[in-house]
């Protein structure tokens, strides 16, 4: 069958989005970047900014780029081995290099979209702060759409590359349904690198963000972004490397892993509905997939350009509204334009592309329909937790009356009961989706469906399909951040600091609402993951689906091993949650007291007649932060791997899936309690506390005081351990995909 | 067979051993009561303690009553209509009513135990205050004496209730083999009343000390239990209904459950071994854990006796040594005898026990040491992580040198640190149990050894043996912390202080590790839980195990009803802890605004020269913690019931376990972080802090500020959520054994 099934013609249609999609974006980039670069004031920030950034991502770069090499290296041995030992079909070298390669290749294009994150929002910055000049729409179509450069490029290179090296390897002979098992390579590439760089990259702004916030705004009394706090550049900086560049390795991956574990589980259909014999088996459930995700991007382009310049009121036609309101409203009516024209594309792809292998088409299209749902409710649930016009955030601002315990304690309370509605709608999505999909009689493993499981997957490719808008408005909020930071620094007048504020508001809500719509598809997304993984362990050759009446299908937590194999994987959740946490705290003591000194040190500092010695601040975020990714990282890769070589593979899967359920529940905790925190400081900031007597409880008041204590924690939690654990999550499924061969020798 | 079979002349042994524990229990009160009472001032002190105790346990008992007689009358119907329509052997009047006594029962029992644990404790109090004045090996004496009354009273009740029970039922004809079933009510019903009483309890302490702190010491600067403080007589009370009356309930639970659970095991391999024979199958599996748990109640006498006033050296005689050290070197003493003297009887029991029906019984032997290595592993870890000795209690207190933020972060990560060598602890000795059982080869469901998971539950016992020992330590806790509270508000002379001061340091340390041995016990016995469970659920009528043949004995989280349950179960764990601690933060809120009131009404409260409203503090506290413990509490009762019912008996076992794991885990941080956080601020009180030039940073400095504020939100972790969790991990295993019948008749 090969290359000549009609079926495969779809796949153009990826191609062509992602082509599209990349041609867009440059011209997208091209566009910013035509965008004047305000005064020499601005100038002097924003290149600071830029050189503190390429300097970290560099040096970076150089060590994990250490790091994946050796893995890589490893990994391509391991596997090798034991395809030879095995006599697999294909020869051991083949296997062994294949995988090397393609975990390099994955590790390769997820930094590289990390990079291209960074690369454009840096400059992006100061071209947004230079059109607040102008006004709110162009400051607003400046920073969506530098945010959009990177978002469109990150999809299109994941999506692509799958693409690509799915069809090379096809071309190299491989059956269209034995293919996806042999690139997961690239999934843990993706997820390996961006691991590190989310981690580095998470603790290098929280580092900064929580010492500057500390010593300036609560020691010292002066605000966020003033060029007198030492700390200032190093938070700038922070911003661009960890909330861009690692959430742009993250999405990358994301889609990568999700892609191919959904193309896992295509195959396992089309086998089954093929009586096992690959040569009857339609590729048309493999591609399926990346066909939705490619119309996904299409979608998304489509929806980033009904925001436009016309639809935004200035501040000073606008009569009393308030300017991030009117941003917000564009940017969230893209979203649903997105929305809505993903869910009319996934039904008719449902109806063209499985409608000739399954009269039952219509129950993946409602699957798919079911996680576009999902995505639009963790929108709502996020902002509910982390709004200031709702009770959690509230409530965290009225305990910051009695003080910093209260406040923390709330907070926490928040964090914790945050996890209900995320986990019932995950529940339902999940749920209702295998529902449909056990519609379709499509053969089980054991007691699961496997039309089931695919239409869970189809319900996360759904989910997927605005990933490109979504992450423009995710590196929409740094950019912003920045530009605000140039405003304050370089002294801009106070019609353009309220604008470069209200985006930044902005910018607030749509990266909490991003990080809700990460968790939500990675929940989604897990049992995609494991049930690709357990489709490997129980077909080994990866051509068979496992049978009722072979290996029992499951994950059986009442044997022991596996049970402690799940205890252990929940208790690594934790662990690496702490060291996450802690290395923050641990450089941002070491940030207080540098600037402590350097305020004690120069009075002149505070009196803002000398400059105060940024660099060296920079230092400390950078050498902690490159000092502190590695153990965290080396600890989640290396537990999967021992567990699984020690207790066996089906222990492997019980420690993949118990420590999903709890990443995907500290990650709501971290995201949203953090957010939270965030919030009920900004939400006093703005005048909304009012004591017994009705007078405001403001700045500079003890209430706001608790207030910034409460961001400080929540700021590691939400910036650096949170992020960090959507990418474990799916780096526990794909080492086991990768490595499922190696337990499964070792425990045949 | 029934009562006639020799074995059960076995059952004289825990019988005598409750019996004797009791006696002894109510010598051991005669003499803490027959001690003098101190000053009249110290009276007045100790009688309004005594008031607010009883005042709020009788409103909580009529509440935790309502609930019980309520749930008692449902249950009970539900499963007498179950036996009913499936035609039991029982009548199903008899199933009905046998299930819904049993729960009144336990939970009467559980009730009494609380209220036991705690009214010698209160009047213990201010007995070692006055004792103190004579010298610290009175006043070790007096205290743990006197929390050796509740801490045997407590494990006897249990032991002879759980034994007597199971007598009677099989006076009434029942097969030795299928009586534990029938008496799994009595370990939810204790499970249900513990639950209340631990969280109420919880609620009321904290919101009284977290409001007393943060208002006294760090607004007013104020010393803690300053007679100044509105607060402190609801702090005092709060110590009794709370960490006394609490746990006991929690430890009468705990012993309780884990002793059915067992003995289902137990029947389980009888009736392997018998061919599944009721007539042939030997009742020495199902009474061994009876026997066992007995002969620890001696151990524990025995090492309760080793503590002597002559091992106690003054601290006139002690040349500079700390005090607490020495008192704690005798306690220590006392629970390493108790351990080596368990370990000999286990090893003695099993051989002769199990030796006539199984050449194997070393294996059990083996694995009941297993158990009680576990216990010490725990002592030592938690002591790691909660005494100023080491690492991680420094590292806050470092942290607290940058102020409340960094010292917040440092103490989550510690607290989520601390997970790991538990985890681990646990995951050794569960493993090395059930492997040293599936040695005995006594057959399997499915992939269990069903020896094997008997030696997990002889593990278990193993470490219960202890617990009347650790009981008394942990009741010593808050008698000499109220005995402090007393000697301070009396204002008498600092030698006595001192004296008090050490014990309430030894208290805080004992508290912390029998929380650590709470923990590990439950996540040792969480494995026999699960599995009586999976014996239910397996073998309908509870006379037949399951066999590979069968159905597929386990619980497959592939399966997704069962993932999602498990989703829930964790999530469950979350939201519970939030609502706990939240009930605390906003009655402490209540608490501070109260506190500033009444200083600000009357200037004269603060000068010494008028006595505050200590009643109105004592209200806010009573009425919160009635009006907060019901919504978590019915959460946990309900959420399993209705996961059970909708999505059937696998999945709710699927709740269970990864619930389970996440309590476990959640438990940890919250015992631990609390724990740590608590001796940070002690360590900087001690001054034991420097700066970088060498000064103490000791108390009224910025840096002890901050740990207070640790130690605050500390609180209601390892006061409230924590110990609450205990319960609730016990209580989810008792509700799905009870309840089993009713999910399997909903989805056969």
């Amino acid at each position: 069958m090969a290359l000549v099934d009609n079926t495969l013609w779809w796949l153009a249609l990826p191609v062509a989005a992602s082509v599209i999609a990349i041609i867009f974006a440059f011209g997208l980039r091209r566009w910013v970047l035509a965008n004047d670069t305000g005064t020499p004031a601005m100038r002097k920030v924003s290149d600071a900014i830029y050189k503190g950034a390429q300097a970290f991502l560099s040096r970076q770069y150089r060590t994990i780029a250490i790091l994946a090499l050796i893995s890589a290296v490893v990994i391509g041995a391991v596997l090798a081995i034991i395809a030879n030992y095995q006599h697999s079909t294909d020869p051991w070298w083949v296997v062994g290099i294949r995988t090397g390669l393609s975990f390099l290749f994955g590790a390769f294009c997820s930094g590289l979209a990390g990079y291209i994150g960074m690369q454009v929002a840096v400059r992006a910055n100061i071209r947004v702060a230079s059109a607040a000049q102008r006004g709110l729409g162009d400051a607003l179509m400046v920073s969506l759409r530098g945010g959009a450069v990177s978002g469109f490029l990150v999809i299109s290179l994941s999506l692509l590359g799958v693409t690509v090296l799915y069809l090379i390897v096809l071309a190299l002979g491989t059956s269209p349904t034995s293919t996806p098992v042999a690139i997961v390579g690239f999934g843990f590439g993706a997820s390996f690198v961006a691991l590190f760089a989310q981690l580095g990259g998470g603790i290098y702004t929280k580092a900064a963000d929580v010492g500057a916030d500390l010593v300036g705004k609560i020691e010292a009394g002066i605000p966020e972004d003033d060029p007198r706090n030492p700390a200032v550049i190093a938070d700038l900086v922070g911003d661009n490397v960890g909330d861009c560049a690692g959430r742009g390795a993250d999405i990358f991956e994301s889609t990568a892993a999700e892609n191919i574990g959904a193309m896992i589980l295509g195959a396992s259909v089309a086998l089954a509905l093929a009586g096992n014999a690959t040569a009857h088996a339609s590729p048309a459930w493999v591609i399926f997939p990346l066909v939705v995700v490619g119309a996904g991007i299409l979608c998304s382009l489509v929806g980033l350009f009904t925001v436009r310049k016309a639809g935004v009121l200035e501040p000073e036609q606008a009569g009393g509204r308030d300017p991030g309101e009117i941003a917000w409203s564009q940017l969230n009516r893209g979203y649903l334009v997105t929305a809505v024209i993903s869910a009319i594309a996934i039904v008719v792809i449902s109806y063209l592309l499985l409608g000739p292998v399954t009269g039952k088409w219509w129950a993946f299209a409602l699957a798919g329909l079911v996680g576009i749902a999902n995505s639009i409710a963790f929108v709502y649930i996020t902002n509910y937790y982390t709004s200031g016009s709702f009770r959690p955030v509230r409530e965290i601002a009225e305990a910051a009356k009695t003080g910093p315990g209260t406040t923390i304690i709330s907070g926490l309370a928040v964090g914790f009961e945050n996890t209900a509605l995320p986990v019932l709608a995950i529940s339902i999505a999940l749920g209702l989706s295998y529902y449909l999909g056990t519609l379709t009689g499509l053969g089980s493993h054991g007691v699961v469906s496997i039309g089931g499981i695919y239409a869970t997957a189809v319900a996360t490719m759904g989910m997927l399909m605005s990933a490109g808008y979504v992450l423009a408005m995710d590196t929409f909020g740094p950019i912003t951040d920045n530009a605000g930071g140039i405003v304050e620094m370089s002294n801009a007048p106070e019609s353009v600091r309220n604008i470069t504020d209200a985006l930044d508001g902005v910018g607030n809500t749509t990266k909490a609402l991003t990080k809700g719509y990460g968790i939500g598809s990675a929940a989604l997304a897990a049992f995609l993951l494991f049930s690709a993984y357990l489709d490997i362990i129980y077909s080994p050759s990866g051509t068979k689906p496992a049978t009722a009446s072979a290996l029992p299908y499951g994950v059986n937590l009442a044997n022991p091993p596996v049970f402690i194999a799940g205890l252990i994987g929940a208790m690594l959740i934790f662990l690496f949650s702490s060291l996450a946490i802690r290395a923050v705290g641990t450089a941002a003591q070491a940030m207080i007291q540098e600037v402590r000194r350097q305020f004690k040190a120069n009075p002149k500092i505070m009196q803002g007649t000398a400059e105060p010695d940024y660099a060296r601040c920079v230092d400390i975020s950078t050498s902690s932060a490159l000092r502190q990714m590695v153990l965290p990282g080396v600890l989640v890769v290396g537990t999967p791997i021992l567990v699984g070589v020690v207790l066996g593979p089906e222990a492997a899967a019980g420690l993949l899936m118990v420590g999903t359920v709890a990443g995907i529940l500290m990650a709501l905790v971290m995201n949203n309690g953090g957010g939270a925190w965030d919030n009920a400081k900004k939400y006093i900031e703005a005048g909304y506390l009012k004591d017994d007597k009705g007078n405001v409880l403001g700045k500079r008041t003890p209430a706001h005081d608790a207030a910034i204590v409460g961001d400080t924690v929540g700021d590691p939690f939400k910036d650096t351990a949170g992020p960090s654990l959507h990418v474990v999550i799916k780096l526990l499924s794909t080492i086991t995909l990768v490595l499922a061969p190696l337990f499964i020798a070792l425990h045949p």
